[in-house]
C-alpha cells in the first residue's frame, strides 16, 4: 500500500507547477499544454523552465531540470516533457522527491526515460506511480504522439490542485525508474577526468564534477596549453581570459571573461576534462 | 442591433487573455503589450500562445492560433497580433466564437485580415464588431504601427474584464469577415490530393488532410519511392522511419522516427502531399 | 537620512515583477530566478520583459527596458540582470523612479552599469540605494556568478511584497548612479545627423532622433541614393519601399513596408543617419 501523503506537508496553497519541454517557442504545442492546465484550474500558476531543449535530448532535459529544482518552493510540481518514445510502451509516471526529513519538497511527472535521473541521485524518493488513471487526464484516449497535453499537464495540474498521488496511478519500486547517470569521474593520484556534461547560453562549459570534489583545496584545470587554476569569479581576470570556476550550478566550469568558452576551445559535450589537485 | 450576450455564460470568473504574435521575443514589444494589460488589471492571467510567428506570415499565426484555441476554457479571449497592414484601412475586429449550443467557447481580439480564419470555419461565430470605441484603447489616437499595444491588447483585456462586445465596437456581418482558406483538397477514385500547410519545431511536416477523410479505412501517404501505410504512433517503427500517422493537432502528418521530416524529403509549406484509400 | 517612501502611493496592491536578462531561454537560469522569487512569494505576478538581450549587451537592454518601462502600472519592479561584471567591486542598486508629482511610478533592480541609462535619463529618481543587507538576498553568500538568482530577483521580490527601499540598502546620490548616454545629436543648418541605437525583429532601424526633433515639420532621411519622406504608416506605401517615420517606441525608424530594413541598406547599431527638415 502506498504511504499515506499528507496534503499539508505536500502542499502549500499556491503550488505552482513547471513545465519544461522539447516543443520549442514557436507551435501550438506549449500553448495547447497551458490552455489544458487552464481547463483545470483557471487561476493555476505555471511558470517555464525551458521549452528549447534540443529535440529529443534527454540528457539536456535532465540537466537543467535538475539545476532549476532546487529552487522552487516546496509542493511544486514540475511537469517534464522530453519524450521520443512517446505512443511505445515507456511508462508516464509521478515522483514525489523528499529531502533527508522525508517531507515532500516537489513532485515530478512525465515519461520514465532517466529525464528525472539528475534529481533522482540527489534525493529521496517518497513514492512513485505510474500514470494509468485515465480519469485525470485529458481525454481517456490520449493522443499517440502528445502525452504533454494529454496526459502530463493534467494530471500535474491536478496534483497541484490537491488531488493525491495514489489517485492518479498504480505505486511503483522508486529503484524501477530509469536514470541517466553521467559517466564517474576517474581519480588518479592527483588527476579527476571528468567531461563536459552542458555548455550553457553564454558558451561556458560545464564538467561533470561537482564543487565538493575540489573544495578546500587548490585544483586547475588542463586543457590544451592552458593551465586553468580554479578562480571564484570571472572577474579576477581581464576579459577574454580563459578561466576555470565553481559555477552557479555547482560544478566546475570553464569560461572566458566576457566571451565564449566553446567557441575558444572548440569542445563539445561529452569531451574530456581534466583537473589537477594538491590533495585527495 | 447586436445580440445580448449574458456575461455568465461567455466568462467564468477568471477569465484568461492569450496573446499570440509575430513580435518575437527579443525587442520590448511583447512586455509593452503586457504592460498595457497590467495596466488594465493586474492581476490578470496572460498566457503566451506564440510570439515566434514568421514576421508577417498570416498562414502560419492561423494554423497555430487554431490549433491552440480548442485547448482554453470558456470565455478565454485570444489577442492575437500578426498584422502587416497596420495603419492602413483594415478593420480591427473582435469575435465572439460559439459552439452548438450557441454558448461562447472563446473570443477573437485582432486585425481582421485572415489570420483567425481558421477558426471562423470550424464555429459558429456568436457576434463580431468592429473595434471604433476609443474609450477602451490605451491611447484615443494610437500609434500608426503598434495596435497590438493600443488596440487589442488593452480591447482584450477590457473584455477579459467584463467589458460587454458591443462596448467596444460597432456589429459587423459574420460573412463580411476575412478568412485565408485552405486550397481544396482533390479527390479521385482512391486518390486524395492535399499540401502541406504546417512544419513544426521537430520537422513533422503538417498535410491539409484531416483525420476524418481517413477515419475507418486504411491509407498510405505516397511520397517519392516511398509508401507510409498510416499508423498510430511513431513508436511502431524504428528511428530514422518515415512514417505517417494523425498528428496531435488531427492532420495527416508525415514523420521520421526520431528524426526530421522536413530535412529528410526536403520539402515545404504548400507541397504536394498525395494519400492512397481504401475506399471513400 | 532617506526620505520616507509611502508604501500606499508606492505600490498598489498588485505589484508585478517584471524580469530582463541575457540569460536566453535554453538554460536553468531564468527558472532558477522565477523559482527563487516563488520562494518569497509564491502568488508574485512575474512578467518577461525579453530573456534575448544579447550576451552581454548592455546597450540593447538599456534601449529594451527604456521602451518597455512606461507601459507598465504604478509601483512595477523591474529586475535587469545583464551583467559582464558580476562578482567584481560594480555596485548592485535599487532606484525609485518618480515623475513631475515626485510620485513613484516604477523600481529598478540590477547592477549599475548603465542598463537603467535610458530610464534616468528620462525621469526623476526619487531615491537610490547600494543593495547590501543579505538579510533578502537568497543568501548571505552569493554565488559569484549568479547574482540575478542570489541577490537581484529575490530583493525585487521582496520590494514588491512590501519592503521599504530603505531596507535593502544603503542610499547613495542618484548622481552616482552610472549611464550609458546616446552619442549626441550634431544640428546644422538644416540637418540632423544621428545613429542607428537599436534593430528590432523586423529589421526597423531605430535611430537616436527622437519624435519631438522633428515635430510640426517636414522631414527626411537621406541614406544613400534615397531620400526619405517622414510619413506617418507604413502602409502609405507599396510593400518593398523604403520609409522613414516615427516608430511605436518614438523615435525615427527607418523600415521597408512588408520587408527588412537592416538586410535591404545593410546598416548596423552605430552607423550613421542624417535628417534634413525645414526649419528648426
Amino acid at each position: 500500500m502506498l504511504p499515506k501523503i499528507h496534503r499539508n506537508s505536500l502542499f502549500t496553497m499556491s503550488r505552482i507547477v513547471t513545465l519544461l519541454s522539447d516543443f520549442g517557442t514557436q507551435d501550438a504545442y506549449v500553448g495547447a499544454m497551458k490552455g489544458t492546465i487552464a481547463q483545470i484550474n483557471p487561476a493555476q500558476a505555471v511558470i517555464d523552465v525551458t521549452h528549447d531543449i534540443e529535440p529529443q535530448n534527454i540528457a539536456q532535459a535532465r540537466f537543467v531540470l535538475m539545476n532549476a529544482f532546487p529552487y522552487f518552493p516546496r509542493g511544486t510540481v514540475h511537469v517534464a516533457v522530453v519524450d521520443p518514445g512517446v505512443g511505445s510502451a515507456r511508462r508516464g509516471v509521478a515522483i514525489v522527491i523528499g529531502d533527508s526529513s522525508t517531507e515532500s519538497i516537489g513532485v515530478l511527472v512525465g515519461p520514465d526515460n532517466g529525464l528525472f535521473g539528475g534529481i533522482l541521485e540527489q534525493y529521496p524518493i517518497l513514492a512513485a506511480v505510474e500514470l494509468n488513471q485515465f480519469c485525470y487526464w485529458r481525454i481517456p484516449q490520449p493522443s499517440h504522439t502528445f502525452h504533454g497535453r494529454d496526459i502530463f499537464a493534467p494530471v500535474g495540474a491536478h496534483l497541484a490542485n490537491g488531488v493525491e498521488l495514489d489517485q492518479v496511478g498504480t505505486a511503483i519500486a522508486p529503484e524501477s525508474l530509469k536514470r541517466l547517470a553521467l559517466p564517474p569521474l576517474v581519480y588518479t593520484e592527483n588527476e579527476i577526468t571528468g567531461s563536459i556534461q552542458a555548455i550553457d547560453r553564454f558558451g561556458n562549459l560545464v564538467t561533470t564534477i561537482p564543487a565538493a570534489v575540489v573544495a578546500n583545496q587548490q585544483w586547475s584545470v588542463e586543457l590544451e596549453e592552458y593551465s586553468l587554476p580554479g578562480l571564484t569569479t570571472y572577474s579576477d581576470r581581464s576579459p577574454g581570459t580563459p578561466v576555470a570556476l565553481i559555477g552557479s550550478h555547482g560544478w566546475v566550469e570553464i569560461a572566458i571573461v566576457n566571451g565564449n568558452a566553446q567557441q575558444f576551445f572548440n569542445l563539445q559535450i561529452g569531451d574530456t576534462i581534466k583537473i589537477q589537485t594538491d590533495e585527495f
